[in-house]
């Protein structure tokens, strides 16, 4: 993987050096409503000849082309793009989706949201369905499985990853958060309160991978003099960090706290720590990360990593959009500098 | 409105007498993956022409059409539906978007997901901007507010309304669970558990009318001599929830039991009972309604009412499809009957 630390820019994207004109644009600049230019657009009676004239007047000026996605591309593109996600039951993915959303909106392109869960529960082939729809793009938000055929779609269409970094393939730009730095922060949060007995759950694939090195690279930089450090596997559910809690808990040296690879395993360990009457944070500490929204429900209150994804979708909306002029150019990565959110879950141990 | 209570269908939509053939018929008749019929259609090179033949061969006897919605539909439609969610950040409509996908799958209709809150958030208009990307038709999904402008869209395109009763149009299909029940499932829980001093949150629109409605109305049939009915309004958030539940545990008169609105505002009561050291259920019984992921989390396990998210979804699609074909049909509603599942929040009094 080429790593280009492209700067995250602006939220609106340009294509070449000019931004494209928006539907917005024209209404502004024809001092009418969006709806106004819309019924011009359709050709509606009910829209006064000087209100026209004035509408259409404004989108000459602007340049503006009605459902292109921009200047300079072609008018055969649907204006759709694919997004699929891996699990719409686990919330980590709505700022993402959002970033994401609010820079198509500013060229027009819509985006189509698919579950990769579900199309497999139906029997759906994710990647299929959308080139039958014939998307303009697709954008992979987290890890999904290896059912979701990026390396097909990659080769008619422009592919970006946001929030994950599989499969890496030339032409696939990724944008995602630093992991390495997530973990740093958060291991290094749990040393600073005193921990000497920490633990991880692991997440899946390469990400699941560098949440874990930085982690137990960052207790080894540190110099200090731990009791015990464990890892566990637990998957992305709270099914799973709730089992992989279980067996840490009930291990000869159970830890004072625990590093999750998300906030949603990290509320499974939450609830091993109910079932065993362990408190938290006094009995045992706990770190998220994604910070989601569940994170921050009050009765949960969790600390967690900000990974910034309403960035993160943003920067991977414009790696598509730039993509979609040269289907074949190097790949380039974007990483976000997580940080920290220190809410009630942790605490000095006892 | 005018109640006639359709009942829930197969999932497969019947267009006319038969199920329009899908690409996974098309590749099952011919023995071949779907990916293959996708070549074929797509008139790709690397096929071999016994194959491409079968494909087509099966395509004719079946009477596929490539991103048609269905026989006797025209080729003009876009495939896509527009699917207007009120908040991505609640995730009570997963189950129903997962009903509506199953159904519209069938029929190689993508749903395209936007976000309300967030349209308004980045100044965009819904139905406008969902109208100039030619969808076929539109789900309204939750009471959305009046930015959302149904009316216009019902003009055009089918309109169909999912779990949520407004705005109420003759041409607009409605898809909901029936309100009054589940208030009276709920509030026959907290009195069979012994509770007599009792408050509801109300929530927004005529679904929180029609709950609030229920809870008192299932009081007062009951004969049960109760201490204290309160109804404060308390909106849709865990904000709103934790608001109102501050208010009535500040009270004269305290409530030991507590229905709320939603899973949302019952997980701001709950907080609002841990600030005050209140513990639950012992000392405040909680019941939301939606029974969504939330609820079933083990570290909040709420009970809660299941609205039958999926089945109204399903039925929703499928008032859709049908309206496609007659789009001043007159309006039918299906009314799902909830149930109640009981978790770890509900208890008798101290």
């Amino acid at each position: 993987m080429s790593v280009d630390d492209a700067r995250p820019e602006a939220a609106v994207p340009d294509i070449g050096n000019r931004r494209a004109a928006t539907i917005r644009d024209v209404a502004a600049h024809a001092g009418v409503s969006k709806s106004v230019v819309s019924r011009v657009l359709r050709d509606e009676p009910n829209v006064s000849d000087e209100r026209r004239e004035r509408v259409r007047a404004a989108m000459d000026e602007l340049g503006y082309r009605p459902n292109s996605i921009a200047r300079g591309l072609s008018e055969a593109r649907s204006g759709t793009v694919g997004v699929v996600i891996n699990d719409l039951r686990n919330p980590w993915y709505v700022s993402l989706i959002e970033g994401l959303a609010t820079t198509f909106d500013a060229v027009d392109i819509a985006p189509i949201l698919v579950d990769s869960r579900l199309d497999h529960q139906v029997g759906r082939d994710t990647v299929e369905t959308l080139l039958s729809r014939q998307v303009d793009g697709l954008v992979v938000v987290g890890t999904t499985d290896a059912r979701v055929d990026v390396e097909r779609a990659a080769q008619s269409i422009p592919v970006v990853l946001a929030g994950t970094l599989e499969p890496d393939l030339p032409t696939v730009d990724i944008s995602v958060d630093d992991d390495l730095i997530g973990a740093r922060l958060a291991t290094e949060h749990l040393l600073a309160l005193g921990h000497r007995r920490l633990a991880h759950i692991q997440g899946p694939g390469l990400v699941g991978t560098l949440r874990r090195q930085g982690f137990e690279k960052t207790i080894a930089d540190s110099g200090v003099a731990v009791e015990s450090v464990t890892v566990e596997f637990g998957g992305m559910t709270e099914d799973g960090g709730h089992a992989a809690a279980a067996r840490l808990l009930d291990s000869a040296t159970p830890p004072t706290a625990i590093f999750g690879f998300n906030d949603m395993t990290c509320l499974g360990a939450m609830s091993a720590a109910d079932d065993r009457g362990i408190p938290v944070p006094g009995g045992l500490a706990l770190i998220g990360y994604d910070n989601t929204q569940l994170a921050s429900l009050r009765h949960i209150s969790m600390t967690s990593i900000d990974n910034g994804n309403f960035t993160v979708g943003a920067q991977a909306a414009k790696f598509l959009i730039q993509r979609m002029d040269r289907l074949t150019a190097p790949q380039r990565v974007y990483r976000h500098t997580p940080g920290l959110v220190v809410r009630r879950t942790t605490a000095a141990p006892r």
